[in-house]
């Protein structure tokens, strides 16, 4: 057995056990959690000590004693519709009165702002009233809906409040302070130096937060209200505002940030006035951060960023933050797409993933050890299959060590993960597999948001991002090279570097890039790229918005399009084909996941899967396309409703990413034929490797690089490398 | 038993068989049909003689000798992508040969168009070449789609055609020609004196042309390319066009037309160049057809309109339709709501309803006589529900009645319809029943298109718009004064008349309203209508128009939005009621048709019907929602994601209505508690009548005015009448 590339949680009650976990599944750091102590003698038990560090929370007495450099956020309040030419609006109703605490300060008022929403158009008629806290809204007009989007102290901390809303804990809150101010910025850098001194045994500083939490506020039950893994709307401050103001020549204004309601949701097509302020907020928090960096480095330390809770403005993906310095990322990890998302990220000594199950209670108590090892296998197994394509270096886990020492089976089983997972760094790491196909997703963010399309709350599940989700956790795992690229890289001649393009998403997301799709240049762009041969995908509402006759702007390249209800008048003639496509051989029906109705095919398409109503009264014309194929130019395109994750569905997505490139062939080189085998060609080391997906066992037809075809038979979860000859 | 009210077609060659089915349904009139000819003495045969007159066509010498003044219509060519600075279209592209010759007159090239629909502009620059019969487009831009619109002559009349075409006939194409030339203007008036003079037995001249056909053409294979039963684009003429310039003071052009494809299409908010052009024309029919109707006064006939093929400008519901002193109108009827269509026509002697089936050989075949009679049956319990609200004053029946007159079961069930509409008629004629609520249905055509929403080809079935259809099949039986208004009506203050307002269809269709929605004093009068006490219905995406964060506009009214995927980070907490509601006691699950995604509640609503994504990974509190009501100030309103049309699906928006108005207490007055038998009060006579609608025995709980119940045994399809004591 092989050692290292492990971390384990250790505990000051558990030291023992510990060193034989660690000895078991070849761990070389340990690390504290939440509720958890290191011991003092952590270093005797491995290489490396990771300890969670705070920078703006956890130091309650500075917190009390400089309330005016709390953070804040902007909120908008309830929308309040006027019934006469009054109406009074309190900024606190709907939230959760322990977390947000309008902010009064003459500084702060100066940003806040009524708005009419039924005119959509600042009210300047307004007063405050401190004392009922609440905004009196003067001269309003009957029956219009009034908003007010205020600042706001948030006074605990989001992810603390959430776990002691949760686990009914019971200490100090986390005040969040903003080192925007000038006492704050001293502070976290003499902190952090005193900490250092008083915790040498550490050698890893994990920093758990950075600067801002990502936007998290609670309603008035104490509930989740809103949730933006990627919100700014809480490294927000009157002193950024006026920053931003000098630096910029305009004033960024408060429904710059509650947007309509939306807070510059990941899904909405972005704004150049909240892109300045991201790309203004990225660059201080890069600066300030480096700063911190660089003093744990000049004491001989590591510093490594979680990727988590307060990681606003350090985004990996950002233009700054390679410069940041970091020696390392560790971020949580719930499939494939989360492994490329840290696995992917540029200029860092090492990136680790911490696995599931998290030991906790919730999982590890008596009787429950087939679902924690089953928990554990479908992570590792969903993780794996990307990591054969980029691996992560390090894996990990969290919790309380003695509660998973309680389950052998658990303990058995994740050292052969950590000992599998060493093989196939040896394997992967540095050796580029072999791609067959060059694609770029296309959406409003681009290389920004690498891997993280789609997503709202981190990894969670949502009913309207899992149909799109799949195409990602499918390529993660693919023999394709994926780029993510916006619309103005498109401008830029990106293009010309790939294959395929892909563009999926519902209408007028930033996936699908609503109004972008009306630049003309991107729709010349795009069409010549396909017309010269390239390829383009397009799942669910591809380059739709409405305008000029089409919902779909490149209807004429996708060859479908999806009625609005407005053309009804034309006839549309949706016959499938009967005679077979490459791109469905041998394949079962694909899964559309949410599916979208009333997508017909323009004449010319193809199309590949259609369904009719159940209430079918008209004629047999009337279907809805579900896939379609067309050609155009030299370039070809291929049109899904949806794509979910599953074996079949990514294989469905490779081999249509093969016939938009007319790159067919690969279905008989380094392929294996069984939708739940991959198949992995590593040149550099003339290795293959097939890997069973599924806990049965699988035959496949393995295709060498040459074309060579033979039968191999895989156990459960095998990975099976074969040397070239 | 009783005579008259019924219409049966005849034929020379079976005039002896038409006497004794006269007898035996008690007809009082005979009519001709496609491919028949009237006997010589048809006035023996009954009282009424009607014969089709065709205005516009018919006349192939005069057509062929006068091919300037044929009729024109607008069309789009196929959208081509230019790959260079040059680019052919080919105006015929994917029409049909036999019916648009495209018109190369000097006078018809002023108005061609060539559009850049990339970037949504005219395009100046093209030269026309008549010999390659193509438009040459200069300084193209590649990779920008181009379309010609242009005027062709419409060589065959569409209904002439389609019959053809279906039926295989071959005698001489009717081309249609226009009465906006001088030399056709006077010719249709010489002609129909002549007809009239050489027809004296004819005593009712069945307008089955008057100017212009609705809007249908064919594609390159001869099927149906674009069908719209209210589209004005078969009515204009270079000539038209002119005119209107003169006397609007501004030029419409071929894009006020082909409207980027769309043409206008009832689905689309309709557009004020367009309605002004409309209007033009109506005034301009109303005016020609007048004369004509008058020439038929002068012999001392009756002239009747077919609400059918060439009707366009004589829109029953429009300005100028009672002016032109028609004594009547016969239409087809498939339902409810092609009855009310009829019978709710201003301004007539009477109205006549086409029965089904037609007597063609496609039903009326050896071994088929089953199937006629469930067709008739079918079709007279539809349209007998809408008569007992408000009834047509004749019955017809179409085709070859010896065809009829072989099936001796259909000859007596549809003499026994035939009496009980005599009876009908005298029970319900001129006998207001009782309407509990008064409502109106608000889109953006309002009276004009009265029982004609949602519609595309006049009772075609299309899956976009059953489940809005419904609603209108329902308030056809249903103790609801219904009317239709616009959103100018909604400024002019005509809220005040109703109880409730019903707002239903897909968003950004001319059924929902679209952008009329971001019209402040629309929203304000709605809201101020409901918080006075008004009820509200909303079905699928009322009020719907993306703007100032929100979907649905008045969303606060209804207590829904539907979530378009750019506000996952706002938590949507949908619960379902479960201590019950008056809306749905005693009702089975609701049937949604075609539904809609993603609903979810606002805090306040009541969430009546909630439906769980079958791969619900999250929590409970992600439901869809399907049936809400809401609090607005004084008054309610109630949402539901589809209403196609059934019994419970009528009963259910019944008390739905009642719920919203307050009016609860009528479930318990002039009502029957079985959703599929209706009962009606006429209170001017005294009588209800619970009408069966099914052909099974129903018991049903019958409440009369004062709330008296009595159980009540009904027989298959039958109508009890019940007189007040």
């Amino acid at each position: 057995m092989k050692k290292g590339r492990v971390t384990i949680p250790t505990d000051e009650s558990y030291v023992e056990g510990t060193k034989k976990i660690a000895a078991l599944w070849g761990a070389d750091a340990v690390r504290d959690c939440d509720g958890t102590k290191l011991p003092a003698n952590a270093r005797d038990l491995a290489e490396k000590v990771y300890e969670t560090y705070f920078v703006t929370r956890g130091d309650v007495a500075w917190a009390n004693s400089h309330p005016e450099e709390l953070q804040h956020f902007f909120l908008m309040s309830e929308r309040k519709t006027a019934t006469g030419t009054e109406l009074k609006v309190y900024p606190t109703e709907g939230y959760y009165a322990e977390q947000v605490k309008p902010d009064y300060s003459a500084e702060s008022l100066r940003y806040w702002q009524v708005y009419d929403r039924t005119a959509g158009k600042e009210h300047a008629q307004w007063s405050v009233d401190k004392k009922e806290g609440c905004v009196l809204v003067e001269n309003a007009k009957p029956y219009h809906e009034y908003t007010l989007a205020f600042l706001a102290h948030n006074v605990w901390d989001s992810t603390q409040m959430y776990n002691y809303i949760t686990n009914g804990w019971n200490t100090d809150k986390h005040s969040p302070y903003d080192p925007r101010y000038p006492k704050t910025a001293e502070h976290i850098k003499e902190s952090l130096k005193n900490w250092l001194q008083t915790h040498p045994q550490i050698n890893v500083v994990r920093f758990t937060t950075f600067l801002y939490h990502f936007f998290l506020v609670f309603n008035e039950n104490g509930k989740e209200k809103i949730v933006d893994w990627f919100g700014y709307n809480a490294s927000v401050s009157p002193r950024a505002l006026d920053d931003f103001a000098a630096e910029y020549g305009y004033k960024l204004t408060a429904e710059d940030f509650v947007d309509e309601g939306y807070y510059n949701s990941p899904h909405r097509v972005p704004k150049k006035r909240f892109l300045d302020y991201m790309d203004f907020t990225m660059r201080y928090v890069a600066k300030t951060v480096k700063e911190l960096v660089e003093i744990v480095h000049g004491c001989g330390r590591e510093a490594m960023m979680f990727l988590g809770d307060s990681w606003i403005g350090t985004e990996p993906y950002g233009k700054y933050f390679e410069n940041i310095g970091l020696d390392a990322v560790v971020g949580s990890v719930g499939g494939g797409v989360t492994v490329r998302m840290l696995s992917d990220m540029p200029g860092l000594k090492y990136v680790e993933g911490r696995m599931l199950p998290y030991f906790f209670p919730d999982t590890f108590f008596e009787g429950n050890e087939e679902n924690a090892v089953a928990e554990l296998e479908k992570n590792w197994m969903t993780a794996r299959r990307a990591m054969m394509r980029s691996t992560i270096d390090r894996i990990g886990f969290g919790g309380y060590l003695s509660l998973a020492a309680k389950f052998p089976k658990f303990v058995k089983r994740a050292g052969e993960i950590c000992e599998e997972f060493r093989v196939i760094y040896e394997g992967v790491k540095g050796k580029k597999p072999y791609n067959s196909v060059k694609a770029a997703v296309l959406n409003g963010w681009g290389k920004l948001r690498s891997w993280q399309c789609f997503m709202t709350a981190h990894e969670l599940w949502y009913q309207q991002a899992y149909s799109y989700q799949g195409i990602l956790e499918s390529l993660s795992g693919l023999p394709v090279e994926v780029s993510f690229i916006n619309f103005d890289d498109v401008k830029a001649g990106a293009l010309d570097s790939f294959d395929a393009l892909i563009n999926a998403g519902d209408a007028y997301t930033a996936w699908s890039g609503g109004e972008n799709w009306l630049d003309e240049e991107v729709q010349e762009k795009v069409r010549a790229f396909v017309a010269r041969g390239g390829g383009l995908i397009g799942v669910g509402e591809p380059t739709a918005c409405a305008k000029n006759g089409r919902f779909f702007q490149l209807a004429d390249v996708l060859g479908v399009d999806e009625e609005k209800g407005l053309s009804l008048n034309t006839d549309k003639y949706n016959v499938q084909e009967t005679k077979g496509h490459f791109i469905l051989e041998n394949m079962p029906e694909p899964d559309y996941g949410e599916d979208k109705k009333n997508i017909y095919a323009l004449a010319g398409a193809q199309v590949l899967k259609i369904r009719y109503s159940s209430r079918y009264q008209r004629n047999v014309n009337v279907g809805e396309v579900k896939v379609a194929v067309n050609d155009f130019g030299k370039g070809r395109s291929f049109y899904i409703t949806g794509l979910p994750y599953s074996f079949e569905n990514a294989r469905l997505l490779y081999r249509a990413l093969l016939w938009v490139c007319r790159k067919e062939e690969y279905v008989e080189k380094m392929f294996s034929t069984e939708p739940s085998v991959d198949c992995h060609y590593y040149a550099e080391s003339g290795q293959y490797a097939l890997v069973n997906n599924t806990r049965s066992e699988k035959e496949t037809i393995f295709f060498d690089s040459a074309g060579n075809a033979r039968k191999q038979k895989l156990q459960p979860m095998e990975i099976c490398w074969i040397q070239e000859e």
